[in-house]
């Protein structure tokens, strides 16, 4: 599908703006493709369902495009392909894509540049990622891209002490991670798939020195990370370089699977 | 419950300048409270929709804020009451609430004045509700008021003949209200209760000389249009004072309900 853009001029300057501050990032997109295309070809399973007219997309962390819109493509193509192939199938399939980002995002610029031809309903959704955004059992397939490693504050315990700085982000980081995991595991249908990239660590010195509320993790660390929440299975983790040129530094990508059998939507751990 | 504001003091200004000028559409929200509540205690049966779960509302025409807050909350307290009600309920009720308006208007502002503690899930949706906007079958109650008299285009037959300028005007009023309900038979569950308000004629003469897209009805013409569509049943339309002040135009009411025997969820008259 072309994408067409329209908007007034300063708009297009901002957006022109982003696209060359993000081609690092949508390197990172190109190559996590086929990992997307694998990972929904093998693991849907669309028979699960409840329902097979209607799948819904959450990309976390959007921004403002247009990065947010080839995610999107890619994965409502290889769905598709999916539903195809699903002899069962006979009713036209519908996607709903739920942009989400902080509140303070620009999401009129974001929604300047939905492709006006698209095959989905489009939506915002203003909120932090690391709590519950969308209605329980909602979502097919969670999306986010070189997000995950923005903690949701600096760490309070943050001292002078570079050893106790590490640890405090790193401490972070993981209550932030499950925080997130919990309410995705809300969210996500039984079967969904959800895929993450981070980026991985950088120099521990710029965390120091910076002081900013992000956190690029080590493999052993994500992974313990994960694995201590129960509502979902790793399918896949890859610790590769990143863009695919080389020059890059590694950024993990992960696809899981919400388990089938978790019985967590009955809780009723919303937050009111 | 209390809505708390977060802002900058720009936004701050224009959420001012916005309250100033929205309090006579704040005057017919109230107005149009105890109708609302009414109905959906009356005519909203639970028991049929396929979840006693999720309830989805959709604001269609909501601007940035606060009237369309007012008006969600008052549909959510109603809904409670009634689910409350209804035995057999004994999963936590969770709310989705979509707000729409056209792809420029100012959802960051919209988005910056959300109540921080609300009891629905939130999402901003960009478009013209003259097309579809919305998954199929997904909502479970829709709102517009003041917005439907707004076309989606000034008449391209308008020529200097006052006779012609009028039809033309009466014709695309009746063309975007026919494409409005089409649209929103596709997206609402059997059973699910649609309310819009319209502020009634006002002189023709304003609509000759200032040439802009919007038609303000007689009861007539609105009886007319809506019964042309055969997906809704109107439980009630009322042609009243519309802020309860004596000093307003009169503005219609209407209470429509989505036919349970409707089955144009299954004929894909989607977009692509």
């Amino acid at each position: 599908m072309a994408l067409r853009y329209v908007g007034t001029e300063a708009s297009k300057m901002r957006r022109n703006s982003y696209t060359k501050n993000s081609s690092y990032q949508r390197g990172v997109i190109d190559a996590a493709k086929l990992h997307i295309q694998s990972a929904i070809a093998k693991k849907l399973q669309p028979e699960n369902f409840a329902t097979l007219d209607a799948f819904s997309i959450a990309d976390l962390g959007c921004s403002v495009g247009p990065n947010t819109f080839f995610s999107v493509q890619n994965i409502l193509e290889a769905v598709k392909l999916k539903y195809k192939i699903h002899e069962s199938n006979t009713r036209i399939l519908e996607f709903q894509v739920f942009f989400n980002d902080h509140s303070m995002n620009d999401f009129n610029t974001l929604f300047k540049y939905l492709p006006p031809y698209r095959e989905f309903c489009a939506s915002g959704v203003p909120g932090s990622f690391y709590s519950r955004l969308l209605l329980r059992a909602s979502l097919h397939f969670v999306h986010s891209s070189y997000s995950l490693h923005w903690l949701s504050q600096v760490p309070k315990e943050v001292t002078n002490r570079k050893e106790e700085i590490t640890k405090a982000y790193l401490s972070q980081h993981a209550m932030d991670m499950a925080n997130f995991l919990s309410a995705r595991a809300e969210e996500v249908v039984p079967g969904g798939l959800m895929t993450i990239v981070v980026p991985g660590l950088i120099d521990e010195e710029k965390v120091d020195s910076f002081n900013i509320p992000a956190y690029c993790t080590r493999p052993q660390e994500l992974e313990a990370v994960i694995q201590k929440n129960e509502c979902f299975t790793i399918e896949s983790i890859e610790f590769a370089l990143s863009d695919g040129t080389g020059h890059s530094p590694w950024a993990p990508r992960c696809i899981f699977q919400h388990k089938s059998h978790y019985s967590g939507i009955n809780k009723g751990t919303f937050w009111w």
